[in-house]
């Protein structure tokens, strides 16, 4: 895939954590692949190490160049665990089921990142703030401003953490089956799409008179996008 | 949640690692809300650890009793990495964004599994076959026996990883954002569902003359579920 770029197209070192051996074609460490992936999907599992032991933890991120960001309870563990470590950060989209004439050649279409750094506390009151502006606006254009504003407790309560990426990877399979010199095996092969997409908005109870759903986010939802 | 079942439903103990200690009324140990979690989503994220660093690599996983299962390369890093040692498999679905009237409030409505044990490869090429006829059969009920049968050497390329539960964990947030008592601030609140679903099948180039889509498949994606 990093071929596809040209030369002076800015990547992530290719190291030996980050070289992807399986599939290597799929495989791509340019900047834009990486940050597309972390941008198109807001949910990521994030890895850290407790003891020895390893936990994947559920989250929310966001990006500002090559930064990624998440957010919780300033008690959570997850964060505390976190701070200073090494951390990977994988952001996995499932496009589709890709069903060929052997079980062998079955596979799924997907796009994913795996980012690695080391995870910082944003310890700065402004800073976080700015920051957490940044989760609502990239998801939701133009809310922060009609939000009640944030209160002093409510910044103290939430933990911002910040890694810079040292080293990434995506990785992306699309396309049909690469099963063509099995094609006379009787049985249906071709891709089944997956799409995640926003739909119809259900409104708060005890919605003020009059709210209606705005326009940014009845585009949100139209663009058939999550971010 | 656990207090939905009735006192004799099967749960997984609540250890130092898994008691929810975040919003634990959202937190359950019931096999019911693990299992229903890990059925609803192909997609998994196993996390392991080499030379002390997390590694959070993107799967399919599949369930039998308490035990999950994945596979890969017999030749692959993450599967060779996570044998013998202690693993933890999250599964998360994104339901919808909740939009509070401020931005602390705001949450995402979701379902998650978090599962520790520790893997083992499948070593008996029954045992292996067996697990991988069930992989195929979860995702597309009837589609093993119309396929090319498998050859020696692809069982023998193929890894299949099994993993005792036992520790685990669900957290389930659904619902209308909490905030009740800042209802009159004038902004539109409330859930922009996510829904993730097949769509239209799309035939592989040079598909067999008279191979239409089978019904057990159009089902499925009739169904709105992934599996
Ligand atoms: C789609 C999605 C998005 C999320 N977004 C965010 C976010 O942006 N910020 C945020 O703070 N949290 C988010 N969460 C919740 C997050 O996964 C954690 O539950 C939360 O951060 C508390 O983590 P902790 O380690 O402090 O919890 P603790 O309660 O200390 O964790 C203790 C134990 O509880 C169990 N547990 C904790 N979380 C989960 C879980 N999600 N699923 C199953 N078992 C669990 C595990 O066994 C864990 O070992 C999100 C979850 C999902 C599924
Ligand atoms: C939705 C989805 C479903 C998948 N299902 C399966 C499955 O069922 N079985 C299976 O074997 N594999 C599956 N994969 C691919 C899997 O994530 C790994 O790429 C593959 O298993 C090879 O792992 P490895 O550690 O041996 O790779 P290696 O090539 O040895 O990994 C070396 C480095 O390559 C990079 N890399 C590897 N995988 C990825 C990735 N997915 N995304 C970004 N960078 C990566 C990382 O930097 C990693 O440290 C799936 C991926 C996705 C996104
Ligand atoms: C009997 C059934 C199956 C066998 C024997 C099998 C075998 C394999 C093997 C050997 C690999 C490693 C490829 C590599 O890294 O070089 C692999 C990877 C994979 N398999 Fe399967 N598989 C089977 C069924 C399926 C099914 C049903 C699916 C999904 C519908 C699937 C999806 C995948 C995916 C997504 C990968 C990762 C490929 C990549 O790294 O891009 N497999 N499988
Ligand atoms: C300024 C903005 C925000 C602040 C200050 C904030 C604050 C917090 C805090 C303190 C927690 C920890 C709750 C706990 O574990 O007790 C948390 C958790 C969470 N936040 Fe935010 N948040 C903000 C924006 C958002 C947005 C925009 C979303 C999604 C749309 C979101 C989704 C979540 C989710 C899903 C959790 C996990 C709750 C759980 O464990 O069930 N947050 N947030």
């Amino acid at each position: 895939m990093a071929d596809h770029y040209p030369p002076d197209a800015k990547t992530y070192p290719t190291t030996e954590r980050t070289r992807v051996r399986r599939s290597p074609k799929r495989g791509s460490h340019a900047h834009a692949d990486v940050h597309a992936i972390l941008d198109a999907s807001p949910l990521c599992h994030v890895g850290y190490v407790i003891d020895g032991a390893p936990y994947v933890t559920p989250t929310l991120h966001w990006r500002e160049g090559d930064h990624v960001y998440w957010h919780g309870s300033s008690a959570s563990r997850f964060l505390r665990a976190a701070e200073d470590m090494p951390v990977c950060l994988t952001c996995s989209i499932i496009d589709g089921y890709v069903l060929a004439r052997s079980a062998f050649n079955h596979s799924v279409n997907y796009r994913s990142a795996m980012v690695f750094g080391t995870a910082r506390l944003v310890d700065d009151v402004e800073e976080k703030t700015d920051a957490l502006r940044h989760l609502i606006e990239d998801l939701f254009p133009d809310r922060w401003d009609s939000l009640r504003p944030m209160t002093k407790q409510e910044v103290k309560a939430t933990s911002v953490m910040r890694m810079k990426i040292d080293e990434a990877s995506a990785k992306i399979r699309n396309g049909p089956p690469g099963d063509m010199d099995e094609a006379d095996h009787p049985v249906w092969a071709g891709v089944l799409p997956i799409e995640s997409r926003l739909v119809s908005p259900q409104p708060a109870p005890g919605l003020r008179d009059g709210m209606e759903l705005p326009q940014s986010l009845a585009d949100l939802i139209q663009s058939g996008r999550l971010r």
